[in-house]
């Protein structure tokens, strides 16, 4: 595939960390929630390799947050997701599909929840605060709705416990996964979550502060040299074969959340009140005929920019593959498809175009193993 | 500024020109709603000199639309912006700020009126489905909304008439600005409006059928060779001298109308209601503490990532550049900027200081003259 550069402007906003990651080398970058996100460093193989043993730092100052605060603010949040959050408690995460009036996916953001009546939505690629911004107009929700100026920086992989807690002490090595409190280093307060968009482990830290976040950024550096800390970004490669969910790549506001495996957050047997929720309902009686899958393909390289169709023998489509890489563990391209539900069955062959030669792939449960 | 290429993905999407553009030697991608938009071919400055003097065929499918549909359709395009559209008619073509409940700018469309119940929102970038759908859900608004497959193809230039003409016939010569009509070329029927963005004159042709977009992009380079058409796309240096303002660059949602100068399209004294309405009133009322206007500075080159702050001798600051570019007409650097009060005569000086260097530059009404 060729290169073509990327042409920055203000719209595609930096972050405070943009200087830092270039002065360490970011190779490419993407576009997420109209930020820079970078997308490689020395390579995505060798990217991949070492978070899945070190620990990177990742600027994904990219993962906005949509505020919402006020006394109307938890009818808001929960309209917008069909996770029932009536349970919900102050210094919890919580993955959350938003749904819209026709049961279509919006977003897949992290909420958490700060106070009774004060939210954060970590968003995936849109402006989910224009859907909040829409809807508490047209409900006369007494809300304040705004995207704060906070700038993740997240600590991933096996020796991320090691490098925080040399930073912020042992205590963090007791926070739980989706679970966030504030830690203090040299007289500043941080939000942390354990948290993180990889299989490794790791924290994401909410930071408020631009020059806090750029000597957060620094410490880790200057500390880190003991676990080889080096700088990473969500790598294609780890994502795709832990199955992370990536809104815009393998689902969008043409699918439903049964049809993107969140059945476990679809709570329609709930008391509360979420948009979508009737669509949803007939959506369940009737079943859906398509959903996520994994595929295996057996070559060793893919290029994604559009879906591409998968073929059955017998020229019927299986499905669709949305986002796709090739793994050095699998030695074989893997990705995430939407595939027809006559093809749900695991190990169902298919055949697949990739630069005008046919090759073949099979059908595979999510997460891939 | 060190090149960075762009990680392409199906987030990032492709256009049904992206083979083409890319054939025709495009050199550097910006993206713009979700979907890859061209920035340069050649180079910028030789890529403005020929859309003033030919004409350009532009891949501007980034422009998505927002399709509204129904029987309360009007109401909640009039709901979402401050221009009255009370007496709009089908075939026109409406520049509108859209405007949320605190009176601040979410986008600046082209809200083209299809019918007297349905409208296609050519959006800047922003996902204003989301607005709409919130706002229709809220209000429980009988009324549909989606983002048809349209992908525009402008064709800009001084000479856009002569192509135009040949393909279509003399009638569209007639077209008049900022209208649209369908004119028919081999068996397809196109939705073509006289627009752009650009002040060279044109049109954008709404391609609702990929295959038919393909056959014309093919028919205007065949028939074209005589005007010397050329790929293009919306150009930074042609742009900022039209004053051309571009959401995101310009302005954002922590900007209100006025202080963009939309002030001919605030209808605060109509009778049609749309959201913002009061807090506009009373922002006019108090009146604004800065607004966008022109600068000029005395240098040959300026990368743009992130707003840059103007001073004053006294070290007060006098503005915030937001868009800048090196003119070759004016010989210097030109932008776009958000001015405090004080500094609003033209001509007021100010410093700026560019790669750790100090520059002086002066303020100017827009357009540039």
């Amino acid at each position: 595939m060729k290169n073509f550069s990327i042409a920055k402007s203000r719209r595609l906003r930096s972050t405070p960390y943009t200087d830092r990651i270039e002065a360490h080398g970011v190779s490419s970058y993407t576009v997420y929630n109209h930020m820079l996100l970078p997308a490689s460093f020395k390579s995505l193989e060798s990217d991949y390799h070492h978070l899945k043993k070190y620990v990177q730092v990742w600027d994904v100052a990219a993962e906005r947050q949509v505020e919402i605060s006020g006394k109307d603010s938890s009818k808001l949040v929960q309209l917008m997701t069909c996770r029932d959050l009536s349970k919900s408690k102050v210094g919890k995460c919580y993955y959350a599909p938003l749904i819209d009036n026709d049961g279509l996916l919006v977003n897949d953001p992290i909420i958490n929840k700060l106070a009774e009546d004060k939210w954060w939505l970590s968003i995936a690629d849109a402006d989910v605060i224009f859907f909040a911004k829409g809807l508490a107009a047209g409900n006369k929700f007494e809300v304040e709705i705004n995207e704060p100026n906070v700038n993740i920086l997240a600590v991933q992989g096996p020796l991320a416990d090691d490098l925080m807690s040399k930073l912020f002490g042992e205590e963090i090595r007791k926070l739980k996964f989706f679970n966030f409190d504030y830690f203090e280093l040299k007289g500043h307060k941080y939000f942390i979550a354990r948290s993180g968009w990889s299989k490794q482990g790791g924290f994401e830290v909410y930071v408020d502060n631009d020059i806090a976040g750029q000597n957060l950024y620094d410490y880790l550096f200057e500390e880190g040299k003991e676990f080889n800390v080096k700088p990473g970004c969500p790598n294609l490669i780890e994502r795709i074969e832990g199955a992370l969910l990536s809104y815009g790549n393998d689902f969008d506001n043409r699918d439903n959340p049964f049809e993107a495996n969140f059945d476990k957050f679809i709570h329609l047997d709930s008391d509360v009140d979420f948009l979508g929720k009737e669509k949803l309902k007939k959506i369940r009686e009737k079943g859906i005929t398509r959903k996520l899958m994994g595929v295996k393909i057996e070559h060793n390289k893919i290029d994604m920019y559009c879906e591409k169709t998968l073929f059955a023998d017998s020229k019927e489509v299986v499905g669709y593959v949305r986002s796709a890489t090739f793994s050095p563990t699998f030695n074989k391209v893997i990705g995430i498809a939407m595939i027809n539900k006559p093809y749900w069955n695991a190990k169902n062959q298919f055949n697949i175009e990739i630069n005008e030669k046919i090759y073949v792939g099979s059908v595979c449960d999510l997460p891939l193993v």
